[in-house]
């Protein structure tokens, strides 16, 4: 298989069910009257980022890892969002984004050099399929079952199946 | 790249990161007077699996896959650990495990069937790929990254540089 094969469902799986998730969190604060922005900036701990930049945080993950793997410009993403629709909406676009890539962009791309910034000055080098392995999957997933976590955390009825995609 | 590179590198990373957050949560107890088995029964939510089963199921998602995708005996693992040194040890255990497999063994494994259990009584096949993108990888970093959250919510002092395994 490919190496798009390898990286591209992958996300798209996990930016689905994170949809998902935001549908079921948002009929939950409308079904026990919790403003929704209460729910979007809730955290486990006081300094740990809230539910709506997980979310922004795995789209990021996500669409620009797809384009510095593929050397593609990388687009950035002003973190606007305020309601479970536009989170909603970010989650949309970035599954659009990530599908405008082909799989003849990622061809001999697991060896090749992918340069990204890592804290405000730095740059690491690493091969295309270390940079899957060691970075953009650990970040990704993270914010996405951190993002589970907080909602479960919530109340919100969901569980792992529903952070797979399966439910 | 090879289909070994594509999978092993990347449980090895988050379970050596896994055991770097038990010492950390093991110092956090003992300089707070808190009960080792407080902590790792700890949960998100009162019907949720705790931090020790949490830690279990990252070892199970990382050995047992790697096991599935080789066609490998799928050993059985008995969840008796109720200590942070016997969680450790598991994670050891379970390192020490996934280095037995040679790069040789995941050699076109990627467009092979992988035949697992899902429920108690019914199984799924898929490709090798398609099982580490769908479900090894899913699963394994939502057991990691939800015991990562655990941690944080109970005020162990780590962040997501621990969880990556780069602190």
């Amino acid at each position: 298989m490919s190496f798009y094969d390898a990286t591209v469902p992958a996300f798209l799986q996990i930016l689905g069910s994170l949809s998902g998730l935001l549908t079921k969190a948002e009929a939950h604060c409308k079904a026990r009257s919790i403003a929704p922005e209460v729910m979007l900036s809730a955290r486990l701990f006081p300094d740990m980022l809230p539910l709506a930049k997980q979310i922004q945080l795995a789209c990021d993950f996500a669409g620009k890892s797809c384009a510095r793997l593929t050397h593609s410009e990388v687009v950035s993403t002003p973190d606007t969002e305020k309601t479970f629709e536009e989170l909603k909406a970010r989650l949309a676009k970035t599954v659009d984004y990530i599908k405008m890539f082909k799989p003849a962009q990622f061809e001999g791309k697991d060896a090749g050099d992918v340069t990204f910034p890592v804290g405000p000055s730095n740059t690491l080098t690493l091969k295309g399929q270390q940079f899957v392995n060691n970075y953009a999957f650990p970040n990704f997933y993270f914010h996405a079952a951190t993002a589970h976590g907080i909602l479960r955390h919530n109340g919100v009825e969901i569980g792992k199946r529903d952070f797979l995609g399966v439910n």
